[in-house]
């Protein structure tokens, strides 16, 4: 298993890298394509830790986990069900995520695995799914949920996880994880909120990759949001959010008033 | 009033102009970048025209009409209600609209006004909202309709218009258009479906970037779908939709089989 991370170092440039350790060695573009190493090996500190992938769109599940779909007693659906958060709600490790100006309501976090694609996917059967994934990352799926039901009419998905910094994915890209035997650890200001089983997902990523890449084409550095399950919470001004998955590592971001 | 294209020669190079009747004047780049006249004069049909401008994201509009808004007995809402269509769902002038191969049920038109983004816009007061926007397109929001309902818990939005091919905009980008006085007019095999004016927006396009600036970041090139008005229908395979608006001109696209 590598860990990619993306990185800035002091003089403003960034670029990819693959760590051991506290150590990165620099590679000269993005994993998928055709990175070779460059540079000698820089310390983790002397870096700032970016989002470790530029999605074109973050493809985001609703509905993916079994006890959470118990508990809102909804049918297990037939097929991914998702909306897309825009790549303007990108944020990395340790960023703040934003309050919206314009909303002083409750904003919760959502713990989730992250799949990062590889290759170009368009209806990719199964069987050839495994092969588009380039590897798995935290992502944080941030919710103005009130504003997810504010019309009566029309459910804003993209409008209330939409924002910019609603989308927080880090730290690493884990290539090889063995996502059936993890668990996602969600933690606010240390204090545990969600700690539940990846094997209970309804759709594996496999079968997400699959599916989705028949709905809407997946690209390089994409990230597909696996869902979350039970224990989300809104999250309080100033406070710290930690996402964990072994393997992957934690992904923190503070709401900034 | 200037009539922004991108194009396509033949010997496969592209590139941004100014059209004049049937001559285009070629510019460096996007019109909204530091862009300068370079090279004569090409023939339009020397070239191929491509989708005037290649968003990021497609901001899709539900229930911005009157008309439609009381035929369907819904509320006026009280902010623009939107959905994202993928930068993948992009399609030109006379391209073909790609049934997906796992769908069988209807696809519909949608003729639309297209808002053309020209600067980063992200809380914008709405007396600088008109600086924002570059111009206007045609759109044909594009809609495998019955998947929207197929889970009766989740209205999938993004997936029924998010497919390859169901974002179909052009042919040209119109500067200063009186949109205000102007109508959208759908034709299929030239008979005419939908004729709505557009005075009838719930949100004009000022009002549509400054409040949709306040929920995503709207990026030089992205485009806001302004929603339709009543008289939709399926295409029937082989069937060629044309969306016009006078000033932008008229947007042809035809279901492939």
């Amino acid at each position: 298993m590598q860990r990619w991370v993306r990185f800035r170092q002091n003089d403003g440039s960034t670029g990819y890298g693959v760590l051991n350790q506290d150590e990165i060695t620099r590679y000269s573009a993005e994993p998928w394509s055709d990175s070779k190493v460059e540079g000698g090996r820089i310390h983790i500190s002397d870096v700032t830790l970016l989002s470790p992938c530029v999605p074109t769109k973050i493809v985001a599940l609703w509905n993916n986990f079994r006890e959470l779909s118990a508990k809102l007693d909804k049918a297990i659906p037939n097929h991914p069900l998702f909306l897309i958060k825009p790549s303007t709600s990108l944020a990395g490790p340790n960023d703040p995520i934003i309050r919206p100006a314009s909303y002083s309501g409750k904003i919760a976090f959502e713990g989730e695995l992250g799949i990062v694609i590889g290759k170009t996917s368009r209806n990719v059967p199964l069987s050839d799914a495994a092969d588009h994934i380039f590897g798995y990352t935290c992502v944080n799926d941030v919710t103005a949920v009130e504003l997810l039901n504010e019309d009566p009419n029309f459910p804003q998905w993209c409008r209330s996880k939409g924002f910019d910094s609603f989308g927080c994915i880090g730290p690493v890209i884990a290539t090889d994880l063995d996502w059936g035997n993890e668990r996602v650890v969600t933690r606010m200001n240390d204090v545990e909120r969600q700690n539940y089983p990846l094997s209970d997902m309804v759709f594996s990523p496999e079968e997400q990759v699959s599916l989705i890449s028949q709905d809407v084409t997946l690209q390089p550095g994409d990230v597909i949001a696996c869902g979350t399950s039970v224990g989300i919470g809104s999250i309080k001004e100033g406070a710290t959010v930690e996402i964990s998955i072994e393997g992957v590592g934690k992904l923190a971001n503070s709401l900034s008033a």
